[in-house]
């Protein structure tokens, strides 16, 4: 199955926009998991466990594991996912931007090495940085479009001959760019009316929306602004609300509760 | 000392403009090399002990690394750079890419993990995605700002606004975002006039400069663009042409030859 195929099913199958964003920081872990050489490792495959049936993906954010040296515990992590939930896609959240050739070496990193489903990439280089990704023809190729961080602006908000940046790119992505069908977009919860102009330029195309939860951005805004006709299209993410919802041994299930919270909340709005 | 003060000796130590970046593909080895568990470590350290007296800094792909699960090579060999060559910067080239919090994390595998002198950076998610880099105050952050490849002109070379976005880029670069002083460039070889543009506008910033050698890029018309009056300011990169100059046991004896003519070629027009 492809990757917007698995979402689709994803999407259907648990009822479910959340996409819970995987960044482990072992100073927030509960205290019997710190000392684990595999603590990184344990504490993600517990939170999927407890969320996998709430979920339409989950999302590791791999510079939590590099910075830990923890690339071993990504790909267990990966391989269990895909083994113990099968169905439920997974985005390697890398935000790779390259030319060509070494797009390849992270393509090669991202499908191959980690089996991801799909991988976050950087457009800023242009088309050919994109192509060696879509190459594997059952992945996905999520962009980088409009980010909610305070300096999302600084380049994304400029006009560019009538548009903004972040437009000119989702135009890109739903264009020329996506013969394929592969591509999606990341398009921050923090402009609501931003989701709206951009589900307006791409038609159908699914958007991983970060910046819900512990960002603050609104869920009613934004399932109104960036659902497509059948209720689907977006991938909500959310990542520490949800991982540090609990701070000892039960953290499982305070971690289920506000995933399950959410999920309720967007489908409210769908 | 900082990474701007170690690349200002070694410009003048090996009267050098010269960047060796090292994008180990064990396809091209030497065959004696390619059986060998370790063989990106030591063809890298081989490369590096026959070059390092020519050039002003190395700069390791990590996606090349990162493609063959061979981070512990890379930590190693960052570590051996430093230790038998002291003086030479090392920049991983990385191009990262994030908000405010993950990008804390890349600093860490960058300056903390890995303990490069700098790191490369992709400015498309604005200022607060490059300050926690700036944070690490001896360290260089280089921005990608003109890149050579085909697509480098789908959003790059947009108008906003009276400059290109590149420009913006590298405006915003040389004031408001280096107020420490950190800041350098990433700007491709194919463009001269480009270049030029670049370096009226920064200044003295340094610029690293990728796409001469196997890329074509121009020698002359690349150092008489982008040079500054004391005949320093550029890390020109030559990569493939170098590494794989040789394809038997003597490769670094060949690899040294091409480093050798293309560090003297780009000292006949400083």
């Amino acid at each position: 199955m492809t990757f917007t195929q698995m979402l689709a099913a994803a999407w259907q199958t648990n009822n479910s926009l959340l996409c819970v964003g995987l960044d482990p920081d072992p100073a927030k872990f509960p205290p019997h998991l710190q000392m684990r050489d595999d603590a990184i490792f344990e504490f993600c495959a517990d939170i999927v466990d407890a969320t996998a049936d709430l979920v339409c993906c989950f999302k590791p954010q791999i510079a939590y594991f590099a910075a830990h040296r923890a690339e071993d515990q990504l790909e267990a992590l990966i391989e269990r996912i895909h083994k113990n939930h099968p169905g439920i896609p997974v985005i390697l959240d890398a935000k790779r931007g390259d030319i060509g050739s070494t797009a390849e070496q992270y393509a090669v990193e991202a499908f191959e090495r980690y089996k991801a489903d799909a991988v976050t990439v950087n457009p800023y280089m242009g088309r050919d940085s994109v192509d060696p990704y879509l190459a594997y023809r059952d992945k996905g190729v999520i962009l980088l479009c409009r980010t909610s961080n305070p300096g999302g602006s600084d380049l994304q908000f400029l006009d560019v001959g009538g548009e903004k940046l972040y437009e000119r790119v989702a135009r890109l992505a739903a264009s020329e760019w996506n013969s394929s069908g592969q591509i999606s977009l990341v398009v921050g919860a923090t402009f609501p009316a931003e989701i709206a102009r951009v589900r307006e330029i791409v038609g159908d195309l699914p958007l991983l929306v970060p910046g819900i939860g512990a960002q603050g951005g609104d869920i009613e805004a934004t399932v109104k602004a960036g659902r497509i006709a059948n209720a689907t299209g977006l991938m909500i993410n959310s990542s520490r609300a949800i991982l540090y919802a609990g701070k000892d041994e039960r953290y499982t299930v305070a971690a289920r509760k506000v995933a399950q919270q959410t999920r309720d909340a967007i489908n409210l709005y769908r």
